[in-house]
């Protein structure tokens, strides 16, 4: 019997914490499982776009089918199906439609990084971005640790304010705008999540013992962290290899950053509490299938938010 | 809406005809659309594989996910599920389950190579191979010519025998098996439908006029027919790169096979009765996606046998 999840009843079923275990499981699996090479393909409007992100741990196997549709107006421009396979006889499982889950689960990746990079007394967050996909991260990060403040990096000063409000609405934190020097400069967390394709900051505005997560990089040219801090920051990532092809690490000639997989596992991590560690996030499929194994246990228990 | 078709209605929708027409349309939506670098997978039991072809073509994108869990053994141990996204916003539009159906597509492409390759005057019909997927490729081209006479060779006497009645059963045509040497003489059409690693015959055994459509090759060391046929025979395939990579012609050094999509659009084809042609089929998404089309079609007509 295949159990189909329709993207009403994920956005239903997901939360934070829901993501940030089904993250933590993913971070584990990967030095365990396996990921497939990842396939860019578009429709017969090239600039339609869709990935195949495929891998296997434990008893999932399966593919995540992500879509950027960058014209569609009424309907979010992304979107997310998740396909999972029995792995007793590889027949079609489960089909888990996910585009809001998705923003929950990469945001999901960050907090994770927070949670297990990022000095426990840390207190000010700054976000550079205000799309969407900024304030899942927001949100999901704040869980985290006991932050008291957070300041918003947007390029209009009429979105930051915005983005401030909403901030304080799901979080219960004063939130503010601040220029980016301001904003960096006062980080004891620093989550950037942009579409840029150039450094968003001065390496020399970060201080000791900040913890940045950078989601953005997720393709080649992609770019929100300055390439002087790899020189003094302890450099962490999703995925390696993935890293230093698509991820923010393509900028970095010989990084070699750590998996977050080694430090979950106690093999890596901060090591004084004025080390700069930046985690880079491009995204992996063993993240969308716990994601949708998840979804599914909560689905098959009948509960929703 | 997402529409699901399981396997059971998709068993039921689908039949050579409507396999025949979709590999038509694939033939010929392949020099227009794409096809995207084939990923192939496993679960955490590395034996247990699975693929991943996509494609896009007119309004048709999406992927076909086929999986090989070779022990099992209630179940078949093929299955193929086929997830279409919506040209127009790029969310899942439709999920087909298809490993019957996938028997169908396979065997209709070597149908359409006959159709399109084959002398008109073909009367007899060889296969070697006597498994599940040789029944459906020996079903499928019986239909595309006026054969009067199907020759079996298979490594088991008994297999043969069986496979024999059972292609008399389904195409009401005398059937009986033949030695190797016997049976390749003998063909107008011979169709190789194994899982072999060498050549399964003689280049000198093959008449003048001879179509040969090759099915099996469809991995790295897989083979089935003798080298020294691509310096005579006329060489067609569905994909070219992909036949040269992992297809038959994977053994031929700087074969230059035609698509068939050529062949259909006029541009090449059979330019003598003396001719030997080789077609040989790797698969590739387009076939997948147009029959997923075919069956959606045929389902929402709510037409099935």
């Amino acid at each position: 019997m295949t159990t189909f999840i329709s993207e009403a009843e994920s956005a239903a079923l997901v939360n934070d914490e829901l993501a940030l275990q089904a993250a933590r499981e993913a971070f584990l699996a990967v030095t365990t499982g396996s990921t497939f090479p990842v396939v860019i393909g578009h429709s017969s409007l090239p600039h339609n776009r869709f990935t195949l992100k495929s891998g296997s741990a434990g008893d999932l196997a399966g593919v995540k089918i992500g879509s950027f549709w960058p014209g569609n107006t009424d309907l979010p421009r992304h979107s997310s199906t998740i396909v999972l396979l029995d792995p007793a006889t590889g027949r079609l499982s489960a089909v888990v439609e996910a585009a809001t889950a998705n923003a929950y689960r990469t945001a999901a990746a960050d907090a994770l990084a927070v949670d297990t990079l990022a000095r426990n007394d840390s207190r000010r967050l700054t976000v550079i971005g205000t799309g969407h996909q900024a304030l899942h991260e927001v949100r999901a990060v704040s869980r985290v640790r006991s932050f008291e403040r957070v300041l918003v990096v947007g390029r209009r000063a009429d979105a930051a304010l915005e983005f401030a409000a909403a901030v304080t609405a799901q979080t219960g934190l004063p939130a503010e705008p601040a220029e980016p020097q301001a904003g960096v400069e006062a980080a004891d967390v620093l989550v950037t999540a942009t579409t840029s394709r150039e450094a968003l900051f001065d390496a020399g505005w970060v201080a000791p013992g900040t913890h940045i997560s950078a989601m953005g990089a997720d393709g080649p040219g992609k770019q929100e962290l300055p390439i002087s801090l790899y020189g003094t920051a302890s450099l962490f990532c999703d995925l390696p290899e993935q890293s230093r092809t698509i991820g923010e690490f393509q900028h970095a000639e010989g990084a070699t950053p750590v998996a977050l997989g080694a430090v979950l596992a106690g093999a890596a991590g901060r090591t004084s509490p004025d080390e700069i560690t930046v985690f880079d996030s491009s995204g992996f499929a063993l993240q969308d299938l716990t994601l949708a194994a998840a979804l599914l246990r909560r689905h098959s228990s009948g509960a929703s938010e």
